[in-house]
């Protein structure tokens, strides 16, 4: 069975009920904008073991009288997206992006529309789309993954990721990045440290906006990733088009591959929220002197969403949080984020 | 058969003759520099249409007012490794250093010792060496090249390149980058361009030295890559493994496919040495606005090597720069740099 480049995404997204989301033809919002610089680099994170942790490594790894101090061209932190940058719940953007598509690929492709799994996504019935078998949704991920040029796939990402809206917020996707750790992402970038997303999901997908709504640009995003193949076009024009041939699942132990492959430097710290994350806070906490993990636990079903099942959460099929995981950081002093606890504010848009 | 993440190097290695270089046991040399800043920014390179093509581009990229402006974060330029940053001739420095590297795979297989391909390294018979097939010396990267880890690797890369010489110069082979080119990276960067390699030689090779040596940090390195297992030692701590799995082959077409996988972006400029950057050159020079395509002709048999076939220079198996690249070159508006007329210099050791 031929892999493609999204099987990680599969993988997660199996078994969890689908929903095939309408489209919001709004005009694109305002992004989340990075804290203001000021006197706090941190305001949306409350006083706690979390922002002292994040403080006490930044301190530390840029005092040059430090034992830990790193050189500014070596200091890298590693971020996992879905759940940690932005929301993941009720299931990955990035799905409903591939459902979105369908239409658009069986109007190329006729035949399609009257074969499964294509029919129920055609039908736009929900509980036909909910009962999708991991094996249909993957023949759905190749097909409006792979096939295009690399020029037409962005476009069409470019176009989606600015119409299509959250089921529970009613808001674009990008709006629902979390206020803290842009703080954080801006934070760390202003003591020297390169930032990075390392996403189980599309690398390609995730670098048409991570520049965008992160401020990380598209060479910093290492994700799950396909091959592509060089060719021209009927005018001699050299193009690429994307495969569907999986050269890195990044995730799980794919991320610290992954981040090899891509970076060729253990982070001196990473941020995750799930299982999917534990191998690379592993390797880049293994790393000698000062190094931060952090995982940010979905503990605010009022702000956000409530998932574990460390501490007694729901457990879900996405963003899974053991307390295997809880177990683990305290064993290597990796700082678990309560979202509900740490966070002043979760999004950018509240009050 | 299973591919290497050196099989690129390989096929560009294949049917040359070679050479076991004798390891000289000096100190770690001077590390050639980047010129001094001042009023030339390139004072290496003669006036000339080179020089000038360089002059503009940057001229053009970075001037608001003109319609070719590329914003700083999307400045990005790929320059090949061998041939034009640094001396290839008489055979990849890589290659040298993986025969280099047989008597130590042997010391812990002994069994090695006594088959093909390994008992002629080992015999250090420069004939039967020379006479080594393709099949032979892709079996001598698979071994000296995968199967350890990420760390034993970087540290053994980091001797050897410390300590192997060339046999021409007599000379570490990181004090064979070309000045002008050094001047041009230089250059580049301090105009907000970001500097990348990409090379058909191994990825993790090229990043042990390429910072210290071109001032181009690890993970700006594109190059042929092989997949990594993550795993845990004894004591429960992870590190990955080197596997003899072929990730990414970045020569030809699998130049621009590398990129796109690395950087995720169309560079503006690129530069290379032979057919294997062509395709590289001819993505980067197809985006919209200004682009610098630039080729360097090695047509100085005194200061370094002349090889061709182009323009009537001896043709070899290693750069091979036809007369169809050129003929490309000029129809594309791709700048032939002529290493004997074009470079006041060569080498920063020159008087």
């Amino acid at each position: 069975m031929p892999h493609t480049s999204l099987i990680a995404i599969t993988r997660r997204a199996a078994s969890v009920g689908l929903f095939l989301l309408a489209i919001v033809g709004a005009p694109a919002g305002v992004m989340a904008q990075a804290a203001a610089p000021g006197s706090d680099p941190l305001p949306s994170w409350n006083d706690g073991p979390a922002r002292q942790a994040i403080l006490d490594f930044v301190k530390t790894t840029t005092d040059q009288a430090n034992a830990s101090f790193v050189p500014q061209s070596e200091r890298i932190a590693t971020f996992d997206q879905d759940g940690t940058l932005w929301v993941e719940h009720p299931i990955y953007s990035q799905v409903i992006y591939c459902l979105d598509r369908v239409p658009a690929v069986v109007a190329k492709k006729p035949e399609l529309g009257s074969v499964e799994p294509f029919k129920p996504v055609m039908s736009g019935n929900r509980d036909a789309i909910a009962k999708l078998s991991m094996k249909d949704l993957e023949k759905i991920l190749v097909v409006t993954l792979t096939g295009m040029s690399v020029g037409d796939f962005n476009a069409d990402v470019s176009r989606w990721i600015t119409t299509a809206k959250h089921p529970k917020f009613g808001r674009l996707y990008t709006e629902l990045v979390y206020q803290p750790m842009l703080e954080l992402l801006t934070y760390l970038r202003a003591n020297g440290y390169k930032t990075y997303i390392a996403t189980g999901g599309g690398q390609d997908f995730v670098r048409v906006y991570s520049e965008r709504v992160y401020g990380i640009p598209p060479e910093q995003v290492v994700g799950s990733a396909g091959g592509t193949s060089f060719g021209y076009d009927k005018d001699g024009k050299p193009f690429l088009t994307k495969d569907p041939k999986l050269l890195l699942n990044d995730d799980k132990a794919g991320k610290p591959e992954g981040i090899h492959l891509i970076i060729g430097r253990r982070p001196n710290a990473a941020f995750g929220n799930s299982s999917g994350d534990r191998q690379m806070l592993e390797y880049a906490t293994a790393g000698d002197g000062a190094r931060l993990g952090m995982l940010v636990l979905h503990d605010d079903a009022e702000r956000e969403f409530a998932y574990g099942p460390a501490r007694g959460l729901p457990q879900t099929k996405i963003g899974t949080f053991p307390q295997a995981l809880v177990d683990e950081a305290k064993k290597k002093g990796w700082t678990v984020i309560s979202m509900k606890k740490d966070w002043k504010r979760v999004f950018a848009f509240e009050k």
